[in-house]
């Protein structure tokens, strides 16, 4: 069993994106701006952003975060939405769900210009990927794919199943993985809460990808010898133990499943990392605007 | 085993636009307009296109063919483009697949404003579908939908193998299938040519969608006691009886496979009807300007 050291990788491909910054400044180029919104005080996106501005630094992006109450109104935010669109300076923006529930999240994502949206939710990237044209990738999937690729992990021809079809990582990643490409070429099934006999979908997969949220739900017995395991789980779970009161829980029952696998991704330390830097990608690609001009 | 009927489903739905257009001209509205951009004179798009003027007539749409020789330049397409884009008497417009090789088909599919792209091709559209948004769909996988709502096939936690990945017909039907709807809510699987063991996937299955164009490619011994079949292949295959000199052939082996199905789509008079009318249908949708305003 190889553990897939998510951080590491993360750490690599943050340095090379140091360095390409790094030439674009001594060639007198600008430096890539994120900025990222943040609405209210929800402790998970606390630390989501937090961690994202310190990815910026470590790549030596600007980075500019906007905080608001969650009092502030859908117009106020659509208004700034608005004008980050028209800011030249800023080559990309997130706005960090989830946001209030007075607030429409699908005419907040669709509002951000495409050629900015980074985290890759609007409808025109979302389309794009699933055609297999160049565009902002949702950033879990895509940080899992260049896991795959660093590792070496044959995928063509696998039998792949995906746990979960949320718009942001189930369906995009049934997609990438699905694609001519790769990684990629693998014969998909998504599975979900109504999916019977979901055990014995998983003993026949070569890799499975768990992205359902709810907290050590692969076991062993559902894991062929050899299975490749990807971990997208992150529950909070309560734990009077820590300083902060919670440990992060993946889909996976580590302990049991990881002596059957080929590869795993722990949690936390495995994909969580990877989704960030995938983040870091795209605004690196908006700096450039290698996708859209 | 029942024959699926999707000619005669298509005239039903085609009277009920009918009537609808007809409330809506008597309400003092406008008749839906179609464009068809035709260039050249391949075989296929000419029937295909000719197929689509007739049932603009029996819905009671407006429709207007523009035929182009296979020597126009992509810069006069796209003009053509951006002038049916902007005229506000034309509610939908298509430009028939394939184009010839020096014209860029993905360039002129996003060039068309996604409001009025009724062939829901537009990365906007895709985008849309994958995410669960009301959108134009594209037009097989929403005959094929339409066709499992109008035979009330259970889909909920059914087993579905989609075979081929197209992006017009296998990964949005995978989205549809896969989707909190009914139908929809099934347990997807994809399949392509790089799947090994297609047999044992297929034998799974509780619904088969082949859309690989291969003719008679499902074989009977490919298919569990009971399924449904939904046959999206449309090949067309020499036969000197015919005095068209062809004939159009499935995916699949229908005299074979019938026999143990629970439903089935002949070819032709199964699928190829319903795209015509998924087509009228968001030709309609567009006159009313029901999802985009």
């Amino acid at each position: 069993m190889q553990l897939i050291d998510g951080k590491a990788v993360a750490a690599q491909i943050k340095s090379e994106i140091a360095a390409e910054v790094k030439g674009i400044m001594a060639g007198g180029g600008k430096r890539p701006h994120l900025v990222a919104i943040l609405v209210g005080h929800d402790g998970g996106s606390e630390t989501y952003v937090a961690n994202k501005v310190k990815a910026c630094e470590e790549c030596g992006f600007k980075s500019t975060l906007i905080r608001y109450e969650a009092d502030i109104t859908e117009e106020q935010l659509l208004a700034k939405v608005d004008e980050l669109n028209n800011d030249a300076d800023v080559d990309g923006f997130i706005v960090q769900l989830p946001l209030p529930k007075h607030i429409d999240e699908q005419k907040v994502t669709e509002a951000i210009d495409y050629r900015k949206d980074v985290d890759g939710f609007h409808p025109v990237n979302v389309g794009r990927l699933s055609i297999g044209l160049p565009c902002f990738l949702s950033a879990t999937p895509n940080g899992i794919m260049e896991l795959l690729r660093r590792y070496n992990i044959d995928t063509k021809g696998k039998k792949c199943v995906v746990l979960g079809r949320s718009n942001i990582v189930g369906k995009p990643m049934a997609s990438l993985m699905m694609q001519k490409s790769l990684p990629g070429d693998a014969t998909v099934t998504v599975c979900h809460s109504h999916t019977q006999n979901i055990t014995e979908e998983c003993l026949q997969a070569d890799i499975i990808i768990a992205a359902l949220g709810q907290p050590h739900f692969l076991k062993a017995e559902m894991v062929k010898e050899g299975a490749v395991v990807i971990d997208v789980g992150t529950t909070r779970v309560p734990d009077a133990t820590r300083k902060s009161g919670f440990r992060l829980c993946g889909d996976v029952d580590f302990e049991n499943v990881a002596p059957k696998c080929s590869f795993i991704t722990p949690v936390p330390g495995g994909v969580g990392p990877m989704t960030i830097v995938s983040l870091m990608k795209n605004t690196l690609l908006a700096g450039k605007h290698e996708i859209y001009k």
